[in-house]
């Protein structure tokens, strides 16, 4: 039995994570940490807990048990503060924000306008992506779990591009994203009735998470990688679904894909490719901590089509930090986790 | 042509307001009053308005025509300040807010917690339900605009109150709308994540609407009315349906039924009333000025059960509002609303 | 561990309670019953299943183990031919169909134009709802599982007639359901053009749940309760949400009817009750085994408003199977069952 | 005042046009053909039509008057059989399917898999997308619809393949389209349950409109334009959002693009560019007959970003029908047609 803690417990990923851990065999909540709502029960701010009706939102850690594991689920920018002290007490952590992510710090501070001030604990830090770092997972102290369009264009591309079988230029995601991905926020552009029956694009052309899809496309494929990445806003709760258009090498045929797609993820027990053909639906997912990736080729334009889908608070936020979780503590990969999604 | 100004355009009823006079063949927009987004256009807070893309969003009416008949979409409270001021200069005036809907200003004072600081101007305002008091409409120049839950649930019920084909008592009005009705807010309840997906309750026992529905429904049918009003949150933009439960009076048929309402709406060009045993749904009036409503009996319990439906921002906001300005201004009633629900 | 087998396995229900099924520590998934879509692996259909991804689908259930335990999730009268011959053959059977939810087999035929061919069958089983008959599913070898309307209700009213706090005259159940009520359909009228932005009542006044409420709650109270029940389609997948109400009997005061609740539930671990005045909403329990319960009460009308809600396909239906599963086999009764709700 | 008649009026696309129509101040609605609900009143099928609630729907159109003006709402193959003899008789007909779309008849055939059967009339059809070929539809006794997709796509790429700007190879269209789109079906995969919260890609990677796009694309910009086209299932019910990547040509600016942009546009009634950096949302132009188009540049790679809004039931169908007759009959190209989206 794990003692874990939370801070940033009352964000939608901090109570997605919640959820998930109080559903884990291996795990004692010990404490959950809220600026906004310190001093109230959890279940003041998230009804839906009940049998951890009495957890109380405590305004700091400073009453952490000395092995707890920790989870940081705060904005970008307050991870660089919260981490380093964590992690010199000898806390192991697991980092949901951007702060942590990249290899080079200038991209970070350039694309997110932040100076990095924790420049020793990010060389520390493991990319948390377990269906290519998982070995160095298993090893770390400090993960920092990918971003959830990252994540979802990731595992579509990288053994795409590892294997030599597309361009690495001119690839255009297109991804589309649920709502809960802007996070728990007063902001009329997330009200009700200017989101339900509209779509939209944003970000466009520089999301921040384009930098890092391209450090580690380029890093697994030691290849210069430079994209176009479009997100755009769904009218649903929950779930990415990104189109990825690239050019494929001659003589590649759908079985070379398929090929390619099994060498990385045959052991992944969340990630799965389909038959060429079958594409995956969001429904397919959502609620669990799979990723699902399937794809169609266009002799007429020497295009290949992938489709890949996650659920953004799991397999792209809290269900991937878990997946860490259980890693960096010898437990089986899946546990406690979702396998199948809801459907409904 | 009327020129026409509007105080309060950028909430909600203000924009669909000004949405339904600019199709309206006997109106010529002239001022547009937002206090939030004074020196903007309205095109950029709402991007649907093309031809009008140029008309400037104003901080007071300061420039108002002499002749300019004046809109009221302001929050409770303002429209006590605005209106009397307008009135004396001989504007002639719809309020769209709650503060002059009462004859008796103890009941708003009660119920909205707010002092009633214009009881001469409260006295002239006639009550713009058309359906009752469409004669005094037209010869009025300030009409206080009903609430919309309040038209929703009145036009089922005042035919079956004034005919005494129900009993007074027990009335049960468990009432829904579309998140439209909230207004524009950057409130955490009213966010895509909180509201799609979801359904509840809210302000029960004791919505301000209750007060204004008794006391409409107490003066039309001579009775005094004391109900209970229940309204529920559905993840819908617009739209109110209302189930009204009643005891009915010993003997009374559907055909009793059907005659009363037959009465009081047959040559009401909005208010529409479906064969026994039909009941609306919101999309068959949703984009409408329509109110559509149908009935069941239920002889094992003696109740009639009633089935209101509105749009909540045109019916229950907006359009009435137009039908009260063609009405005041000598226009056909019906001119330049919409007819026909969208459906889809 | 149990083998366990499901007839009927591809309706929405039998989707869900597989999903939960597949995740019970004490299950072993054995067969799973489809005539629709024998010969095709449960992943054809329900592409969210992954790891059981080679579940095939049967036509019969020729080949069950001789001690599987067997869930039916077949139409209404469906059940009343399926479950006979597997009660003979000595099988654990839990029926999730209307056709044995009935100790008195006229009302069942009445209500449902079937003629009821297991009386035997019908004698011996027991009304799966385990806050009120949980011992009796204990010792059971036959249950059946109650409609979601049905638990929705009955556990809204049940403690409020049996301790005498209410009328059991006049009560009005004003019930909302999500779409998956009405299951996997291919009828326009469930079709999501037709359904999203909508919002209607359907088979008013005379929905058969009525007759099982009525039922069961005269059973309970030692009443004969006549109630009106109107059913409301919401646009949503999932949740029902039925707000009560009823005339409180003189002198009854808020503690008192929280501690009637507190009598029946409070060791119930899915039912739960809010402190008077805080309701419950669809997103409190949907994703979950729970029923949360709330209260309100009016003097102005003498009623109380109760809001119960639950998940449709969880606790009113396949939740509440496994429910009783876990009960008729000496399991934990909250094993495998979801006890937070996903909020989002 | 015009007769007109339509046929195949119990379609989303027909119902939607008699809307429209029944709000035209030059349109005097005659018959309205459905075949499958022949007998009963156009309310019974749609009940949200209250002043036309006599409409009688007719099997066959025998008794229209020969000055009918003829719309044909029907599927693909069966306005190769309806329009001939409606065009011999005189009437002036417009076609909604895609039988008399192409210039070519071979690719129709192609991607259709119907044999073309009527080439005579289908010389004598004008593409009606009046933004470039309004002086032929003024002129013309029989006008082809273009598609939903293909109107909201030709609108975003003809005036830059026409100028030269971009690329005429590697463009990528990747479109999302509300559930309307697909027409009025009882099909599972159009369910409420399996579409809400849903989002996927469909007819990958040979959607039928790829052909229509790149006929008239080549027509308009005399290059061989062969592009990879995407459509995705959106969860809403009207508006189509394309988001269309493609190669700017060296030197190419924003300024340069909005030129372009406004050389074909700035006189378009319904076609709106917004300035350089705005994205157009699906609110935006939802309700109306709007085209709203902006776009980005991304120096990075090359590549200009255009995203394209129309409703598919209004701009890229029944809309631009009404536009189309408009036009046909010396009317202004704007009466009776919405130009004002709903936002909400």
């Amino acid at each position: 039995m794990i003692n874990v803690s939370v801070i940033g417990a009352t964000g939608y990923v901090g109570a997605e994570l919640l959820r998930l851990l109080s559903a884990h065999p291996g795990v004692q909540i010990n404490k959950a940490v809220s600026k906004s709502f310190a001093g109230k029960k959890l279940h003041d701010i998230y009804a839906n807990f009940l049998p951890e009706r009495e957890l109380e939102l405590q305004e700091s850690g400073g009453k952490f048990g000395a092995d707890d594991f920790v989870f940081l689920c705060l904005p970008h920018g307050q991870s660089l503060v919260a981490a380093p002290p964590l992690l010199k007490k000898g806390h192991k952590v697991i980092d949901l924000s951007g702060d942590f992510r990249y290899d080079n710090t200038d991209i970070y501070e350039k694309w997110y306008g932040i100076s990095h001030s924790a420049k020793k604990e990010n060389r520390e830090a493991v990319y948390g992506l377990p269906e290519f770092f998982g070995a160095e997972v298993k090893k770390a102290n400090f993960t920092s779990n990918p971003g959830c369009y990252t994540t979802t264009s990731i595992l579509a591309l990288a053994p795409l591009l590892k294997e030599g079988l597309i361009c690495e230029k001119g690839i255009v995601i297109d991804a589309k994203s649920g709502v809960t991905g802007a996070g728990r926020k007063e902001k009329l552009a997330f009200s009700y009735c200017e989101t339900a029956g509209n779509f939209k694009a944003y970000s466009v052309p520089l999301h921040r998470h384009t930098s890092e899809i391209e450090e580690q496309l380029s890093k697994l494929s030691r290849k210069d990688v430079c994209l176009l990445f479009t997100p755009h806003l769904l009218p649903v709760k929950r779930g990415i679904l990104a189109t990825v258009y690239a050019d494929l090498m001659e003589g590649v045929t759908p079985e070379t894909v398929t090929a390619a797609y099994e060498k990385y993820y045959a052991d992944a027990p969340f990630t799965h490719v389909l038959p060429h053909g079958k594409l995956p639906e969001l429904k397919y997912v959502v609620g669990s901590n799979n990723c699902m990736i399937g794809f169609e080729v266009s002799p007429r334009t020497g295009k290949i089509i992938v489709v890949s889908c996650t659920d953004n608070l799991i397999k792209g936020a809290a269900g991937q930090a878990v997946q860490n979780f259980n890693l960096m503590n010898g437990f089986d990969e899946t546990l406690g986790l979702p396998r199948t999604a809801w459907y409904l």
